[in-house]
């Protein structure tokens, strides 16, 4: 019997999907099943893709588009070429790009890629390979990207259940500690199911005072 | 001492706010306390106010705009107009009225606040008497708009815990058992007492499948 798995979406980009998939990453150690999957927000965000997806990431050439689309077009596809090392090395180099960025605040670029593949421990001979492999990882990407729009992903991390049921859960705060994950995730858990058909729990933002 | 009270920002067209505000008014009867106040939806996403409160709902004359401008306008004054027959027959009013329109499927017009006040139990004579008093009647909708901008709400119903902290709170489904009532409040507030620092949790919607 195979074990219900949990998709994470994410984008290297956001701080939100780091604390996600750090959160992921303990909740791994403790039993339980995520699979790592991308959503671009830059795809998401594009004012062509307001009803379909007319503008596909994976469609653009390396290095054109603005800072953020330089900056996780490489990212993603890097993060395919590893998937052929496993799961584990997914894993590792996944947690190792995210904190390269959000935890010690280095770009997102090529030099930040190769140091997460070495902290990943990958046979770099054969990630060089395979990032060269770029027409297969720009597919796999896409297949990724596709699904994240029909489940309706549009912000990341986005968790997606074992029973289909999925949204955006966003934290502020960062946790390594298992007990502490558990209960987070159990109430990510309890909102889902909840009786009450949960839709939305959406902190307002205070903003500056009005001349009255 | 005074006693602690929750807000409750709504709108009277919002379906999200009748079932917020019917949670709000099983937990009262159980010693909860709650405070009405007004978020106009129509004014939220005016295109002139994405930056500043440019557009006021309470600038504008009565019978002019859109279909939710016109039914909106009348329905908050007379809910103010209520207001002065004091707390209690403000909820009666308040539910009457979301009643009529949600539950019953009445449209939102000058027949069915007639219809609320009588529900409500209202002094009529009183309650006419103090809807012709309008500008003060719009005066204090403004005061709930403009502390709504400042608190950041953007949606409704949204709930404002005395500690100050705020979240649009979407419900599919109602309850009006007491019961049940206090476990989805309690996780409203687990979440934002979590110390995860919980931002926002918004389920996915699935979109069609694409052309791939």
């Amino acid at each position: 019997m195979s074990k219900a798995v949990t998709e994470v979406y994410f984008d290297f980009l956001c701080p939100y999907a780091w604390r996600g998939v750090e959160l992921a990453g303990v909740l791994r150690q403790d039993g339980e099943a995520f699979a790592l999957r991308h959503f671009s927000l830059v795809q998401g965000n594009h004012k062509e893709n307001e009803k379909d997806v007319q503008w596909w990431l994976t469609d653009q050439p390396l290095g054109e588009g603005d800072r953020f689309q330089q900056q996780s077009l490489p990212a993603f596809l890097a993060a395919h070429a590893v998937r052929e090392q496993g799961e584990e090395a997914t894993w590792r180099f996944t947690l190792a790009l995210f904190r390269a960025h959000h935890e010690h605040k280095k770009p997102l670029d090529e030099a930040a890629i190769g140091e997460a593949a070495q902290q990943a421990g990958l046979d770099l001979g054969a990630f060089t390979a395979a990032r060269e492999a770029e027409a297969g990882l720009r597919a796999s990407l896409r297949a990724d990207l596709a699904e994240a729009h029909e489940i309706g992903v549009f912000g990341t991390p986005t968790f997606v259940r074992p029973d289909g049921s999925a949204a955006y859960f966003r934290l502020e705060n960062l946790t390594r500690d298992a007990q502490e994950a558990r209960e987070w995730w159990k109430l990510y858990g309890a909102v889902l199911d909840s009786p009450a058909g949960i839709a939305t729990i959406k902190r307002a933002k205070r903003r500056p005072a009005l001349k009255r």
